[in-house]
């Protein structure tokens, strides 16, 4: 392997570890570990309002609200994370998902759509951008669950005249 | 100015233009032009379903399924728009929205988050995968509109007992 390519694989490693621990972080509900990765002005589109967050800080805020709604034990996975990396600039895409275990729990009710924008700093991977996010139905403005991600979901059909 | 400045305020002129053709593309609802800055086997994430489509040629069957649903006039503006450019990547994000001219329309309901992530390939950025989201609220399963960027939105409250 060329130094280029054992450079990437251990950058691939690197990047797999840290979206290791912050899914052992959801797990553990442990905001702190969440909010680890991030650069200092790290802007969050989360999955839900505020529909921007900035910083650490505020991200760890957002999490610690949500704590109390979550179920008391979860299962949290990522199936189908794709990694570009170049340089020191890093974007990961996956879906994740959490889900209660013991109990009945709407958090688990779909997939989320995740994108991971990371930059080398000091020679450490910290995310600067994040995307979560789950569709919307544009006909009845409700939240398209993913529940099926082997089947995406259909286009509009053609408007009625 | 370093070459490097240099380099990159060309870049972020590149990146901008290639967002205002698009932009121009959405207003002319050309849909060969809103898919011309993609990589063959990009993936987008849209804000409506299907929840992940890949490459220019779904993206386009996408967009061309949509159009008979928009208004017969539209303004697209950005705003917000934020780039990080290191060496051949390029991350942007911003939001955006769409308004009728002339008729009342849901298509401007809400600014867009989107996230885009670039590439310079063969000297031309192109973009490898985007993420396009509103929000949703928790509690009712509906999107939750911004209508005020200015206003990212509240947390949630405390659990009642």
């Amino acid at each position: 392997m060329s130094q280029t390519t054992t450079q990437k694989s251990q950058d691939e490693k690197d990047i797999r570890q840290l979206i290791e621990i912050w899914r052992k972080g959801v797990e553990a509900k442990d905001s702190a570990v969440l909010v680890s990765h991030y650069t200092k002005d790290a802007l969050l589109y989360d999955a839900i309002p505020p529909y921007k967050l900035i910083g650490p800080d505020a991200i760890r805020k957002s999490w610690d609200a949500c704590m109390p709604y979550m179920p008391a034990r979860m299962k949290a996975t990522h199936r189908d994370i794709e990694m570009t990396i170049d340089g020191d600039m890093a974007v990961v895409h996956c879906l994740f998902r959490m889900d209660a275990i013991g109990e009945e729990s709407p958090c688990g009710m779909s997939w989320m759509r995740v994108t991971i924008c990371l930059r080398r700093i000091d020679g450490k991977w910290q995310a600067f951008h994040e995307h979560i996010s789950i569709p919307f139905d544009p006909m009845s403005s409700k939240v398209a669950n993913i529940t099926d991600p082997d089947n995406p979901g259909e286009l509009p059909p053609p408007p009625t005249a």
